[in-house]
């Protein structure tokens, strides 16, 4: 099985992407893999865009992971810098591998080269299983995350 | 009793924005009101920054509320833009008016004006009562928010 290799994303990456966010039971019912427009569209501004940074795990000519960073300026903490994390997704039949943990690892690296004092993510309330993954590797579970579906608005 | 205004932040708020991060119970640890530099320096780089929107709440000459919004691009659900609220604070002899809500629902209109689909937040698992405020505000706990402090790492 050949290496893996993280690097930033590039355009010719969105469709495996978006197959990457669409396997998955949450993911089934939010993405449109048959439409790209919209993601090329999303990713033209997250590439546009110096404090984000999209990252893909790629095996071979697959795409096997992906997240993407956010470097967040802001006044709390004497105006410490933080590190998000969102859109974590690893491929199925590479579950298991460290691969997460790697990807999440390289993303917090980055981070701390970018000057974060704090790297924040959340996960869904209904997978334990991503919780104890975020725990082992050091992150701790202080906060709720709220959501608000603005298209569900009156 | 005047008027609360609530408009962007400018460079001449600071130092009351700070004063309200501070005190607070977690916020008297973290902060440093006595030392402005470095909170200039982050509000340099959030006012920069067209995704980021600081907010205060003026009564008269007083900063009573603030908060930050940031949009955030990404590929997940079909490209959608995200709003994020963070570092909300209401000064104390101003809770329980309703300025919390006014400022989050301001925040909020803000961030569908802009496009985004979703608007997320997170708030310190200590703190039930900013759960109720959220929740009455029609947010809902779908999420566990971790955080990794990169100072304490090895």
């Amino acid at each position: 099985m050949s290496e893996v290799c993280i690097r930033p994303a590039t355009a010719a990456d969105v469709p495996q992407i978006v197959a990457l966010l669409a396997d998955d039971p949450l993911g089934a019912l939010r993405e449109s893999p048959d439409d790209l427009d919209p993601y090329l569209a999303a990713f033209a501004a997250v590439d546009a865009d110096p404090h984000q940074l999209l990252l893909v795990a790629v095996r071979g000519d697959r795409t096997v992971g992906t997240l993407q960073l956010t470097v967040l300026p802001g006044l709390a903490r004497r105006g410490a810098l933080r590190g998000q994390i969102e859109a974590v997704r690893v491929a199925r039949d590479e579950r298991g591998t460290g691969l997460g943990a790697t990807l999440i690892t390289r993303a917090v690296d980055e981070a701390r080269r970018r000057g974060c004092q704090l790297v924040q993510l959340t996960s869904d309330a209904t997978r334990p299983d991503a919780h104890r993954f975020y725990e082992k590797l050091s992150f701790t579970a202080t906060h709720v995350g709220f959501k608000l579906d603005l298209r569900a608005g009156p």
